[in-house]
Protein backbone atom coordinates (compact mmCIF):
# COMPACT_ATOMS: atom_id res chain seq x y z
CA UNK A 1 0.00 0.00 0.00
CA UNK A 2 1.20 3.77 -0.56
CA UNK A 3 2.31 5.84 1.97
CA UNK A 4 0.56 8.79 0.33
CA UNK A 5 -2.50 9.80 1.72
CA UNK A 6 -4.77 8.73 -1.27
CA UNK A 7 -7.27 11.86 -2.61
CA UNK A 8 -9.61 12.66 0.10
CA UNK A 9 -12.50 10.30 -0.25
CA UNK A 10 -16.22 11.95 -0.58
CA UNK A 11 -18.62 9.54 1.31
CA UNK A 12 -21.45 11.44 0.52
CA UNK A 13 -23.22 11.05 3.76
CA UNK A 14 -26.13 12.78 5.11
CA UNK A 15 -24.90 16.29 6.92
CA UNK A 16 -28.61 17.76 7.15
CA UNK A 17 -29.25 17.49 11.40
CA UNK A 18 -32.92 17.53 10.68
CA UNK A 19 -32.81 15.37 7.54
CA UNK A 20 -30.52 12.99 9.64
CA UNK A 21 -33.51 12.74 12.31
CA UNK A 22 -36.27 13.00 10.68
CA UNK A 23 -34.63 9.61 8.14
CA UNK A 24 -33.75 8.25 11.54
CA UNK A 25 -37.09 8.40 12.99
CA UNK A 26 -38.94 7.06 9.55
CA UNK A 27 -36.65 3.85 9.80
CA UNK A 28 -37.77 3.53 13.72
CA UNK A 29 -41.71 3.79 12.47
CA UNK A 30 -41.05 1.42 9.93
CA UNK A 31 -38.80 -1.18 11.60
CA UNK A 32 -40.15 -1.01 15.02
CA UNK A 33 -43.12 -3.20 16.32
CA UNK A 34 -44.48 0.04 18.03
CA UNK A 35 -48.26 -1.10 18.31
CA UNK A 36 -48.14 -2.91 21.35
CA UNK A 37 -46.95 0.19 23.22
CA UNK A 38 -49.97 2.84 23.67
CA UNK A 39 -49.53 5.77 21.74
CA UNK A 40 -48.68 7.96 24.93
CA UNK A 41 -45.59 6.20 24.96
CA UNK A 42 -44.66 6.06 20.57
CA UNK A 43 -42.44 9.26 20.88
CA UNK A 44 -40.45 7.72 23.79
CA UNK A 45 -40.05 4.39 22.46
CA UNK A 46 -39.32 6.11 19.13
CA UNK A 47 -36.20 8.17 21.10
CA UNK A 48 -35.15 5.08 23.08
CA UNK A 49 -34.44 3.09 19.75
CA UNK A 50 -33.18 5.82 18.14
CA UNK A 51 -30.31 5.89 20.96
CA UNK A 52 -29.82 2.47 21.02
CA UNK A 53 -29.89 1.71 17.15
CA UNK A 54 -31.57 -1.44 17.83
CA UNK A 55 -35.73 -1.57 17.00
CA UNK A 56 -36.62 -5.14 19.03
CA UNK A 57 -36.10 -3.18 22.27
CA UNK A 58 -40.03 -2.33 22.52
CA UNK A 59 -40.61 -6.64 23.30
CA UNK A 60 -39.00 -6.16 26.16
CA UNK A 61 -40.16 -2.44 27.27
CA UNK A 62 -42.59 -2.65 30.63
CA UNK A 63 -44.61 0.49 32.12
CA UNK A 64 -46.96 1.40 33.74
CA UNK A 65 -50.18 2.81 32.82
CA UNK A 66 -50.01 6.78 33.93
CA UNK A 67 -46.35 7.08 33.50
CA UNK A 68 -46.09 9.77 30.46
CA UNK A 69 -48.65 12.14 32.34
CA UNK A 70 -46.91 11.78 35.41
CA UNK A 71 -43.40 12.18 34.12
CA UNK A 72 -44.58 15.23 31.92
CA UNK A 73 -46.71 17.00 34.63
CA UNK A 74 -44.04 16.36 36.99
CA UNK A 75 -41.35 17.73 34.50
CA UNK A 76 -43.38 20.40 33.21
CA UNK A 77 -43.74 21.65 36.90
CA UNK A 78 -40.38 21.58 37.92
CA UNK A 79 -39.31 18.04 38.93
CA UNK A 80 -35.65 17.72 39.55
CA UNK A 81 -34.17 15.08 36.93
CA UNK A 82 -32.45 12.38 39.54
CA UNK A 83 -29.69 10.41 37.96
CA UNK A 84 -27.34 7.74 38.97
CA UNK A 85 -24.38 8.65 36.98
CA UNK A 86 -22.92 11.19 35.33
CA UNK A 87 -23.30 9.86 32.03
CA UNK A 88 -27.42 9.85 32.21
CA UNK A 89 -27.24 13.59 33.10
CA UNK A 90 -24.82 14.62 30.18
CA UNK A 91 -27.29 12.66 27.55
CA UNK A 92 -30.33 14.54 28.71
CA UNK A 93 -31.09 17.20 26.40
CA UNK A 94 -31.22 20.71 28.49
CA UNK A 95 -33.10 22.69 26.42
CA UNK A 96 -35.93 19.67 26.06
CA UNK A 97 -36.61 20.37 29.54
CA UNK A 98 -40.04 22.39 30.27
CA UNK A 99 -39.08 24.47 33.50
CA UNK A 100 -35.20 24.37 33.52
CA UNK A 101 -35.32 21.21 35.71
CA UNK A 102 -32.57 20.42 37.47
CA UNK A 103 -30.74 17.86 36.83
CA UNK A 104 -29.08 15.76 40.17
CA UNK A 105 -26.12 13.48 40.49
CA UNK A 106 -24.84 12.86 43.57
CA UNK A 107 -22.21 9.77 43.09
CA UNK A 108 -19.48 12.07 43.17
CA UNK A 109 -20.65 13.70 46.27
CA UNK A 110 -17.49 13.71 48.70
CA UNK A 111 -20.12 11.86 51.34
CA UNK A 112 -20.55 9.16 49.30
CA UNK A 113 -17.14 6.22 49.64
CA UNK A 114 -18.19 7.06 53.41
CA UNK A 115 -21.13 6.17 53.28
CA UNK A 116 -21.29 3.26 51.00
CA UNK A 117 -18.65 1.90 53.37
CA UNK A 118 -20.81 2.22 56.39
CA UNK A 119 -24.14 0.63 54.78
CA UNK A 120 -22.17 -2.13 52.97
CA UNK A 121 -23.02 -1.21 49.83
CA UNK A 122 -22.34 0.01 46.27
CA UNK A 123 -21.16 3.77 45.44
CA UNK A 124 -24.11 3.94 43.24
CA UNK A 125 -26.19 2.57 45.99
CA UNK A 126 -25.02 5.30 48.67
CA UNK A 127 -25.62 7.95 46.16
CA UNK A 128 -29.02 7.45 46.51
CA UNK A 129 -29.08 8.19 49.66
CA UNK A 130 -28.37 11.18 49.02
CA UNK A 131 -31.57 11.45 46.50
CA UNK A 132 -33.64 11.67 50.16
CA UNK A 133 -35.01 15.21 50.35
CA UNK A 134 -35.68 15.63 46.25
CA UNK A 135 -37.19 12.49 45.83
CA UNK A 136 -40.67 13.56 46.27
CA UNK A 137 -42.39 14.39 42.68
CA UNK A 138 -38.68 14.05 41.16
CA UNK A 139 -38.17 12.07 37.84
CA UNK A 140 -35.68 9.37 38.38
CA UNK A 141 -33.44 8.18 35.34
CA UNK A 142 -31.14 5.46 36.06
CA UNK A 143 -29.32 3.89 33.40
CA UNK A 144 -26.10 2.18 35.33
CA UNK A 145 -26.39 0.13 38.48
CA UNK A 146 -28.87 -2.05 39.35
CA UNK A 147 -28.13 -1.32 42.84
CA UNK A 148 -29.29 2.33 42.90
CA UNK A 149 -32.57 1.18 41.66
CA UNK A 150 -32.81 -1.78 44.49
CA UNK A 151 -31.55 0.52 47.43
CA UNK A 152 -34.38 3.09 45.65
CA UNK A 153 -36.87 0.58 45.97
CA UNK A 154 -35.79 -0.18 49.38
CA UNK A 155 -35.85 3.47 50.89
CA UNK A 156 -39.40 4.42 49.27
CA UNK A 157 -40.64 0.47 50.61
CA UNK A 158 -39.24 2.31 54.25
CA UNK A 159 -41.06 5.29 54.27
CA UNK A 160 -39.10 7.76 51.71
CA UNK A 161 -40.75 10.03 49.72
CA UNK A 162 -41.80 8.67 46.45
CA UNK A 163 -40.89 9.67 42.94
CA UNK A 164 -43.51 10.84 40.01
CA UNK A 165 -41.32 8.48 37.70
CA UNK A 166 -38.86 5.79 37.75
CA UNK A 167 -37.10 5.22 34.35
CA UNK A 168 -35.24 1.99 35.17
CA UNK A 169 -32.31 1.15 32.52
CA UNK A 170 -29.57 -0.92 34.11
CA UNK A 171 -27.79 -2.64 32.45
CA UNK A 172 -25.48 -5.67 32.83
CA UNK A 173 -24.85 -9.24 34.57
CA UNK A 174 -25.08 -8.91 38.18
CA UNK A 175 -28.65 -7.34 39.42
CA UNK A 176 -30.19 -5.58 36.16
CA UNK A 177 -32.77 -8.03 34.83
CA UNK A 178 -33.75 -8.57 39.08
CA UNK A 179 -34.03 -4.60 39.54
CA UNK A 180 -35.75 -3.54 36.58
CA UNK A 181 -38.00 -7.30 37.50
CA UNK A 182 -38.43 -5.44 41.04
CA UNK A 183 -39.25 -1.84 39.50
CA UNK A 184 -41.55 -3.53 37.41
CA UNK A 185 -43.44 -5.93 39.98
CA UNK A 186 -43.45 -2.66 43.14
CA UNK A 187 -46.40 -2.68 45.26
CA UNK A 188 -45.78 0.88 45.58
CA UNK A 189 -47.65 2.53 43.38
CA UNK A 190 -44.96 4.00 41.78
CA UNK A 191 -44.95 4.96 37.95
CA UNK A 192 -42.18 3.25 35.91
CA UNK A 193 -40.74 2.90 32.48
CA UNK A 194 -38.40 0.14 31.90
CA UNK A 195 -36.04 -2.09 29.81
CA UNK A 196 -36.08 -5.60 30.98
CA UNK A 197 -33.31 -8.24 30.66
CA UNK A 198 -29.80 -7.16 30.71
CA UNK A 199 -29.97 -4.25 28.27
CA UNK A 200 -30.11 -0.60 29.09
CA UNK A 201 -27.70 1.92 29.76
CA UNK A 202 -27.33 5.62 30.41
CA UNK A 203 -28.28 7.00 26.70
CA UNK A 204 -31.33 4.45 26.95
CA UNK A 205 -32.44 6.44 30.93
CA UNK A 206 -31.31 9.71 28.82
CA UNK A 207 -33.53 9.27 25.72
CA UNK A 208 -36.27 8.20 28.44
CA UNK A 209 -35.84 11.99 30.31
CA UNK A 210 -35.94 13.04 26.61
CA UNK A 211 -38.85 11.71 25.09
CA UNK A 212 -40.98 12.06 28.36
CA UNK A 213 -40.09 15.82 28.64
CA UNK A 214 -40.53 17.11 24.66
CA UNK A 215 -41.69 14.13 22.65
CA UNK A 216 -39.94 14.36 19.11
CA UNK A 217 -39.72 17.89 18.84
CA UNK A 218 -36.90 17.08 16.13
CA UNK A 219 -39.36 15.30 13.85
CA UNK A 220 -41.02 18.47 13.02
CA UNK A 221 -37.71 20.55 12.84
CA UNK A 222 -37.96 21.92 15.88
CA UNK A 223 -34.56 20.41 17.48
CA UNK B 1 -54.44 -3.01 47.27
CA UNK B 2 -53.27 -1.30 50.38
CA UNK B 3 -52.05 2.27 50.53
CA UNK B 4 -50.21 1.62 53.32
CA UNK B 5 -46.31 0.99 52.32
CA UNK B 6 -45.67 -3.26 52.61
CA UNK B 7 -43.04 -3.97 54.90
CA UNK B 8 -39.25 -3.13 53.27
CA UNK B 9 -38.38 -5.78 51.05
CA UNK B 10 -35.34 -7.36 50.78
CA UNK B 11 -33.90 -8.13 47.81
CA UNK B 12 -30.68 -9.94 48.55
CA UNK B 13 -28.60 -8.50 45.71
CA UNK B 14 -24.86 -8.53 45.62
CA UNK B 15 -23.64 -5.30 46.78
CA UNK B 16 -20.19 -5.61 47.17
CA UNK B 17 -18.71 -3.88 43.86
CA UNK B 18 -15.62 -6.51 43.82
CA UNK B 19 -17.73 -9.53 43.48
CA UNK B 20 -20.48 -7.35 41.26
CA UNK B 21 -17.39 -7.30 39.20
CA UNK B 22 -16.00 -10.63 39.22
CA UNK B 23 -19.45 -12.23 38.93
CA UNK B 24 -20.09 -10.33 35.63
CA UNK B 25 -16.88 -10.58 34.33
CA UNK B 26 -17.08 -14.66 34.82
CA UNK B 27 -20.84 -14.57 33.09
CA UNK B 28 -19.15 -12.75 30.14
CA UNK B 29 -16.38 -15.08 30.13
CA UNK B 30 -18.72 -17.68 29.96
CA UNK B 31 -21.43 -17.15 27.37
CA UNK B 32 -19.21 -14.93 24.73
CA UNK B 33 -17.63 -15.79 21.98
CA UNK B 34 -14.14 -14.53 22.62
CA UNK B 35 -11.93 -16.82 20.62
CA UNK B 36 -12.72 -15.09 17.80
CA UNK B 37 -10.29 -12.03 18.94
CA UNK B 38 -6.77 -12.06 19.87
CA UNK B 39 -6.05 -12.44 22.95
CA UNK B 40 -5.00 -8.92 23.76
CA UNK B 41 -8.30 -7.65 23.03
CA UNK B 42 -9.86 -10.14 25.23
CA UNK B 43 -9.87 -7.34 28.53
CA UNK B 44 -11.54 -4.38 26.49
CA UNK B 45 -13.83 -6.89 24.92
CA UNK B 46 -14.94 -8.33 28.47
CA UNK B 47 -15.31 -4.32 29.08
CA UNK B 48 -17.61 -3.81 25.73
CA UNK B 49 -19.74 -6.53 26.39
CA UNK B 50 -19.99 -5.29 30.79
CA UNK B 51 -21.27 -1.96 29.24
CA UNK B 52 -24.45 -3.25 27.08
CA UNK B 53 -25.06 -6.38 28.35
CA UNK B 54 -24.76 -8.17 24.79
CA UNK B 55 -22.45 -11.16 24.82
CA UNK B 56 -23.36 -11.01 21.11
CA UNK B 57 -21.57 -7.77 19.96
CA UNK B 58 -17.86 -10.27 19.74
CA UNK B 59 -19.48 -11.21 16.13
CA UNK B 60 -19.59 -7.43 14.91
CA UNK B 61 -16.18 -6.30 16.26
CA UNK B 62 -13.98 -5.60 14.05
CA UNK B 63 -9.87 -4.25 14.70
CA UNK B 64 -6.48 -3.79 12.93
CA UNK B 65 -4.03 -6.12 14.48
CA UNK B 66 -2.05 -3.03 16.43
CA UNK B 67 -5.06 -1.67 18.04
CA UNK B 68 -4.18 -2.86 21.69
CA UNK B 69 -0.83 -1.84 21.66
CA UNK B 70 -1.18 1.49 19.44
CA UNK B 71 -3.22 2.70 22.04
CA UNK B 72 -2.18 1.86 25.12
CA UNK B 73 1.24 3.43 24.20
CA UNK B 74 -0.30 5.94 23.01
CA UNK B 75 -2.38 6.89 26.23
CA UNK B 76 0.58 5.71 28.46
CA UNK B 77 3.28 8.38 26.83
CA UNK B 78 0.17 11.02 27.78
CA UNK B 79 -1.91 11.14 24.59
CA UNK B 80 -5.16 12.81 24.95
CA UNK B 81 -8.56 11.27 24.33
CA UNK B 82 -10.56 13.01 22.07
CA UNK B 83 -14.58 12.33 22.56
CA UNK B 84 -17.70 13.58 20.33
CA UNK B 85 -19.58 13.48 22.98
CA UNK B 86 -19.46 14.56 26.49
CA UNK B 87 -21.30 11.76 27.73
CA UNK B 88 -18.32 9.86 26.17
CA UNK B 89 -15.82 11.84 28.31
CA UNK B 90 -18.10 11.01 31.60
CA UNK B 91 -18.14 7.12 30.55
CA UNK B 92 -14.11 7.14 30.95
CA UNK B 93 -12.42 6.01 34.25
CA UNK B 94 -9.76 8.81 34.84
CA UNK B 95 -7.90 6.60 37.62
CA UNK B 96 -7.49 4.05 34.64
CA UNK B 97 -5.69 6.50 32.54
CA UNK B 98 -1.89 5.94 32.73
CA UNK B 99 -0.51 9.44 32.76
CA UNK B 100 -3.52 12.05 33.63
CA UNK B 101 -4.10 12.03 29.91
CA UNK B 102 -6.01 15.09 29.39
CA UNK B 103 -9.99 13.88 28.26
CA UNK B 104 -11.29 16.16 25.51
CA UNK B 105 -14.80 17.07 24.23
CA UNK B 106 -15.30 20.23 21.97
CA UNK B 107 -18.59 19.87 21.01
CA UNK B 108 -20.08 22.48 23.40
CA UNK B 109 -16.97 24.78 22.23
CA UNK B 110 -18.81 28.45 21.63
CA UNK B 111 -17.27 28.30 17.82
CA UNK B 112 -18.99 25.03 17.10
CA UNK B 113 -22.59 26.54 15.91
CA UNK B 114 -21.15 28.93 13.83
CA UNK B 115 -18.14 26.32 12.05
CA UNK B 116 -21.12 24.15 11.91
CA UNK B 117 -22.96 26.74 9.43
CA UNK B 118 -20.34 27.80 7.00
CA UNK B 119 -18.86 24.09 6.55
CA UNK B 120 -22.93 22.82 6.25
CA UNK B 121 -22.40 19.67 8.47
CA UNK B 122 -23.20 18.57 12.17
CA UNK B 123 -22.24 19.77 14.97
CA UNK B 124 -20.68 16.95 16.62
CA UNK B 125 -18.45 17.05 12.66
CA UNK B 126 -17.58 20.63 12.97
CA UNK B 127 -16.39 20.43 16.92
CA UNK B 128 -14.35 17.43 14.75
CA UNK B 129 -12.05 20.49 13.31
CA UNK B 130 -11.43 21.78 16.95
CA UNK B 131 -9.43 18.80 17.29
CA UNK B 132 -7.23 19.28 14.67
CA UNK B 133 -4.27 20.52 16.63
CA UNK B 134 -4.44 17.60 19.18
CA UNK B 135 -4.92 15.01 16.92
CA UNK B 136 -1.72 13.25 15.79
CA UNK B 137 -0.83 10.17 18.22
CA UNK B 138 -4.27 11.27 19.86
CA UNK B 139 -6.98 8.38 21.10
CA UNK B 140 -10.07 9.12 19.44
CA UNK B 141 -13.26 7.96 21.21
CA UNK B 142 -16.45 8.01 19.00
CA UNK B 143 -19.73 7.41 20.50
CA UNK B 144 -22.60 9.08 19.02
CA UNK B 145 -21.81 10.71 15.90
CA UNK B 146 -21.70 8.93 12.63
CA UNK B 147 -20.92 12.49 10.90
CA UNK B 148 -17.98 13.14 13.57
CA UNK B 149 -16.50 9.65 12.24
CA UNK B 150 -16.97 10.23 8.49
CA UNK B 151 -15.24 14.00 9.02
CA UNK B 152 -12.69 12.97 10.70
CA UNK B 153 -11.74 10.22 8.05
CA UNK B 154 -11.78 13.26 5.17
CA UNK B 155 -9.75 15.64 7.85
CA UNK B 156 -7.27 12.99 7.69
CA UNK B 157 -7.00 12.03 4.37
CA UNK B 158 -6.94 15.52 3.32
CA UNK B 159 -3.58 15.84 5.36
CA UNK B 160 -4.38 16.44 8.94
CA UNK B 161 -2.20 14.27 11.82
CA UNK B 162 -2.85 11.35 12.50
CA UNK B 163 -4.62 9.49 15.45
CA UNK B 164 -3.04 6.95 17.20
CA UNK B 165 -5.55 4.93 17.53
CA UNK B 166 -9.66 5.40 16.36
CA UNK B 167 -12.47 3.21 18.74
CA UNK B 168 -15.52 3.68 16.20
CA UNK B 169 -18.87 3.73 18.26
CA UNK B 170 -21.61 5.74 16.47
CA UNK B 171 -24.90 4.58 16.94
CA UNK B 172 -27.87 4.46 14.87
CA UNK B 173 -30.10 4.12 12.10
CA UNK B 174 -28.61 7.00 9.44
CA UNK B 175 -24.51 7.05 8.47
CA UNK B 176 -23.83 4.80 11.81
CA UNK B 177 -23.41 1.45 9.98
CA UNK B 178 -21.24 3.31 6.95
CA UNK B 179 -19.25 5.17 8.72
CA UNK B 180 -17.89 2.06 10.88
CA UNK B 181 -17.32 0.54 7.58
CA UNK B 182 -15.20 3.41 6.21
CA UNK B 183 -13.22 3.18 9.41
CA UNK B 184 -12.62 -0.38 8.85
CA UNK B 185 -11.70 0.16 5.16
CA UNK B 186 -9.70 3.19 5.72
CA UNK B 187 -6.81 3.48 3.83
CA UNK B 188 -4.76 5.26 5.93
CA UNK B 189 -2.90 2.78 8.03
CA UNK B 190 -5.16 3.98 10.89
CA UNK B 191 -5.38 1.62 13.67
CA UNK B 192 -9.13 1.11 14.88
CA UNK B 193 -11.25 -0.75 17.21
CA UNK B 194 -14.73 -0.76 15.90
CA UNK B 195 -18.47 -2.19 16.63
CA UNK B 196 -19.93 -2.88 13.17
CA UNK B 197 -23.39 -2.15 12.34
CA UNK B 198 -26.25 -0.07 13.96
CA UNK B 199 -25.10 -0.81 17.42
CA UNK B 200 -23.20 1.42 19.69
CA UNK B 201 -23.00 4.09 22.06
CA UNK B 202 -21.27 6.04 24.57
CA UNK B 203 -20.89 3.74 27.14
CA UNK B 204 -19.30 1.20 24.66
CA UNK B 205 -16.76 4.08 23.25
CA UNK B 206 -15.36 4.70 26.97
CA UNK B 207 -15.22 1.60 27.63
CA UNK B 208 -13.18 0.66 24.71
CA UNK B 209 -10.94 3.40 26.31
CA UNK B 210 -11.38 1.80 29.54
CA UNK B 211 -9.94 -1.79 28.37
CA UNK B 212 -7.37 -0.51 26.10
CA UNK B 213 -6.00 1.72 29.17
CA UNK B 214 -5.93 -0.34 31.75
CA UNK B 215 -7.61 -4.07 30.97
CA UNK B 216 -9.84 -5.16 33.79
CA UNK B 217 -8.10 -4.11 37.45
CA UNK B 218 -11.55 -4.85 38.74
CA UNK B 219 -10.88 -8.80 38.00
CA UNK B 220 -7.87 -8.42 40.24
CA UNK B 221 -9.66 -6.16 42.89
CA UNK B 222 -7.94 -3.43 42.33
CA UNK B 223 -10.47 -1.10 40.79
Amino acid sequence: MSEQAPAAPSFGYEKDPAAIYRQSFAIVRAEADLDRLPESLHPVAIRLIHACGMTDITQDLVWSETIRDEAHAALSSGAPVLCDVEMVAHGIIRRHLPAQNEVICTLNDPAVPGLAAELGTTRSAAAVELWRHHLGGSVVAIGNAPTALFHLLEMIAAGAPKPAAILGFPVGFVGAAESKEALAANGLGLPYLALTGRRGGSALAAAAVNGLAAGLPEEAGND
